[in-house]
């Protein structure tokens, strides 16, 4: 089976990266493709940036001319996902929703540590719309840039391992969801300083996917995500550049 | 003071009715502004078409050369709020929020009345989101297209009233919001038709945008709302032509 | 357009401070006339005071003899409202409601800072009720009494912006609400101590009454607010002496 | 020990069968005194009457001479208890929370089926308020005045049993409280024509009551019900003549 | 009447202590039968030894062969009330939900004071399935072994007097309940150091089981609780040697 | 990688249907072994049943001597899955969180199609307890007892595509969860009837437990889920015979 990962900024290293991840978690048989959006942000840190993200995403898979059986929106507390549903029969799993569903099954409650503290409220927000938050019991921001954790990787686990550690004390976290689509990497070394079970987005998100294919499920199509009506629309896609 | 009322599809008598709708609210010393998007759907009715809207109003709202003191966004349901508030300090509201803020003031319960049935999950998220479905009594559906309700007016008021009545009756809503930006003109016949409070997002929006301006207040630049970091972003504004 | 503004407490001088707080807000042609209750406390700081402002608030507006568009009662988290939505037909807006609903407009979430912590659990309460609660990230009290605010101005600015500043750092809050009929003065300079937004609740009722007025909305009267039955009722209004 | 239980309307004949209905619950030794206001409606129906009551509760308990160990609210859904709470030490139940919890002890939801529609979203906000409602599956109307309870017990049996039947078939209730005070003379016919538990406010009230005393348990005075703090107070306690 | 009291673990001294305190708040008139579990944990402080407790309290109950009235399950936060009110027409109560109910009545907010800090989850969940949690400010551990409690009451009192004070400061808890079956006897200390009412489960349940059976009311058999069909079921009763 | 999927009654055939669903989901590699606890019920509908097979899961797991990797809870709505995560390292994956988990990731709203509707609270209630019920549009009973859907599987399939349509068309699911562990084999002929997609708990767990083990991750042991500590347990494992 072939499962695109598309990437919410335009960093390419980033993209490379969210492959590797997805790839490390894959089973044998399944083809990873990774995709950067061809417009959009360096970074997505906000809403602004994010709403960019959202139509790059669906731009990006639209303009993929292989077949696919199913797509990850990496990008962590993005917005979009509802839309690429409409689109798309095969199933869209987000990695903020794959990574929250995956730490409810290890611990009591969970907390997500992300980058900068202005990106929490989106994340807080995407878990509430999933109807995932219930168990939240924070989440908290590194205060490092989305940039940062790959140009400085010793600071990010770091100040990631520190801000876990936090949660775990304070805040009654069981488990950690690490909350941006570049931090596979450190999972490693937050798992060792904290010794609590460590998420990634993107690694659940392909066994998520993975499982949906093998079953032959798809999104619903009776109501929130049956196809747009057809209509004139205007300007879509973009013309770039 | 002058306010911009977007429009988030791309249909002219639309817009024009939204301008109309709103001028008949405002103060006077009151401008009011209509904007038609340059891109995006002639009608909004699911969620590709809203996150195209999203952008589309960000779009038109920055291509605005001249001055003005708050922007309503005039769609019923739909994404964006959030990417314009980043964009801008004067304050922005979005008639979703603006027709539930309202009808709270005037009974225990209020339910909103919109077009297509799959709409309804959007504008049930978007209440969620805000803070403003604990008194929501339901979201109903006419079953007409957003096209339609300007095409066969007789049959919109028709349509509307029915399920106002039945929200009254059924789901004991005390206040009915319209639930799409080009229903104002039906206000009176539904009020007629069930003997509640009918609210209208645009005219509701635009009180409160007023009364915002008046008190000099703004978007909080904080946290969730702070504009958007110094960085490389590719494609935007979109080459539309 | 006139609009009554009813003080709950006797305190004379705080109905003269609400009254032109309310005038400062209001456009050009309302008229602002604020009462003081013929009886209660000389300030409302709990339960007991607050169901005997309820009545007094009700006694007061009915005594009016002149034509009025709309009634705020200026008490923050005091019991009553839903009586006079009742005993009248034209709007009736709390002042506890329209800062929360104000606040909702210009940042993810909002706090309330009032005068004594006994009364944090009247206004929890009263925003619950009111289904304004969910982007509440707290009240807090600066510790001061009601009446202490208009005797020490200084001391009650350094108290709100204290705790001002704690709801922004600590709790999350972008933007602030005076928790009080008698703060409206102290809004800039709390604005200057805490860079967010700062709501002041009978400024912010002004705007949404006039709104209401202009809209020509009234309360719903199909079930909660319906007039009172005719019935015997004994020993009201009051005789006071 | 002795309870006082307070009726909150004005008919005797309905505090004599409060009374009656309130010692048929009592433990030897416990002296039941029901007291009727000296002002208020003959009926509560809304929130203007219970308004009144509120304070017609607190005035006829505070002219009470005699020693006491526990007061009952003996209104469905009325205002008031917490300035109850803060004028006296000893324990204040309010019947709509007694029965509620009591309910609660005997099967997984619970419904109240009430006199008039307009009285349901009072009930309803005071579970809330109480933390009392998530396990409540309805509040239904039976449609018949509080007075008519007394003048009509045919009919209102047929009614109460009625709705009840409906809110366990539909509602899912698997018990019910009679929510009113005035119906425990109804109890034996309603649990007979239901198949399940019927609970009265009144009776339950007393069983708590006298169980806080028992363990020498008293109202917390530590922050929302410590006593009115030392200030002036016009026109209390009410002249009535 | 005759109530049943089982602990949960089988501790004999525990039962004992149980018994007494149960004794301690029972009416004339009322027998207070204590039983041991013939199965299970010496203490339970984990879901296992909960589940354990769970068919181990169901044994105890059936194996007695007297009649009785009612049943009390004393243990904090444990699984297995639900199963006993399958088996049982007479009343169930449990401590968590018997002492969370009473608080209520107290003060407008209250905290539970427990044994470990992992049997917190237990008792959340406990409170939220029962809808007791709305008022709950807190679960707090003392950090404090079951048995320990018993062993060292003096150190008992003051870390339970002590997290107590942190709630009712920090949490702004009104009531503090006794978060274990075997802590009756701290309830004077604790109430001295905090000055709050202080809550004990079995004391609790004594009363309100004493009034259900006075009242007549027994568990409803509609639905949830309605009797385990016929069927076949291996091994129960257990075979314990 | 091997995982262990446990039948929660003692019916040997429903044991083998649940076997045979999981391997028909399980990626090459995966060795499924089911196993049948050795004492309880021939059926869980209710909470005493579900009580004995919590602890009967235990016991098999307990009992079980080759190595594992992953231990599946095949029943629907039962007790016990926080138990068995403290006797184990490796993951728990209860199939009624398995199914509502991954019907999240296919449509806006899922109901649950289940079997008496005695048994619908206790499937609210694990749901409830899971924090995956905000998206739970219902719990439908299709009136069939669990061993009949093995017994008469045209009625099965009749009824609960009966009860799938409702929730679609009423409570607006967009999804349906088969609430059973032994309705696997309807799964098809339900899809066919209703247009949505169908999730089975067995076959959806699989995907998870695998999911999990390929990520290495296990269940925290921090708190919540902490090995039960040393201590004396009288009377477990049970003697059967």
């Amino acid at each position: 089976m072939r499962i695109l990962v598309v990437n919410v900024n335009t960093t390419a290293s980033m993209t490379r990266a969210i492959g590797d991840s997805a790839r490390s978690a894959a089973s044998p048989g399944t083809e990873i493709v990774e995709l950067t959006p061809r417009f959009g942000a360096e970074s997505c840190e906000g809403n602004f940036e994010s709403y960019l993200a959202a139509l790059a995403v669906m731009d990006a898979v639209q303009r993929y001319e292989g077949p696919y059986d199913a797509v990850i929106q990496a990008g962590y507390g993005e917005h979009g996902r509802e839309g690429l549903q409409e689109l798309l029969e095969v199933p869209v799993v987000d990695i903020t929703e794959a990574a929250a569903s995956t730490a409810m099954f290890l611990g009591h409650r969970y907390s997500v540590v992300t980058t900068l503290d202005r990106t929490v409220p989106l994340i807080e927000d995407r878990l509430k719309l999933a109807g995932l938050d219930a168990r939240c019991a924070s989440v908290r921001a590194s205060g490092l840039g989305v940039l940062e954790l790959e140009s400085d990787p010793e600071r990010a686990v770091a100040a990631i391992a520190g801000q876990s550690r936090l949660a775990v004390e304070q805040d009654k976290a069981e488990v950690i969801c690490l909350g941006c689509g570049g931090m596979a990497e450190l999972e490693e070394a937050v798992a060792a300083a904290t010794g609590v079970p460590i998420v990634d987005g993107v690694r659940s998100a392909v066994g998520i996917a993975e499982s949906l294919v093998r079953m032959g499920l798809k999104t619903s199509k009776v109501r929130t995500y049956a196809p747009p009506r057809p209509k004139q629309v205007t300007g879509w896609p973009f013309a770039v550049d």
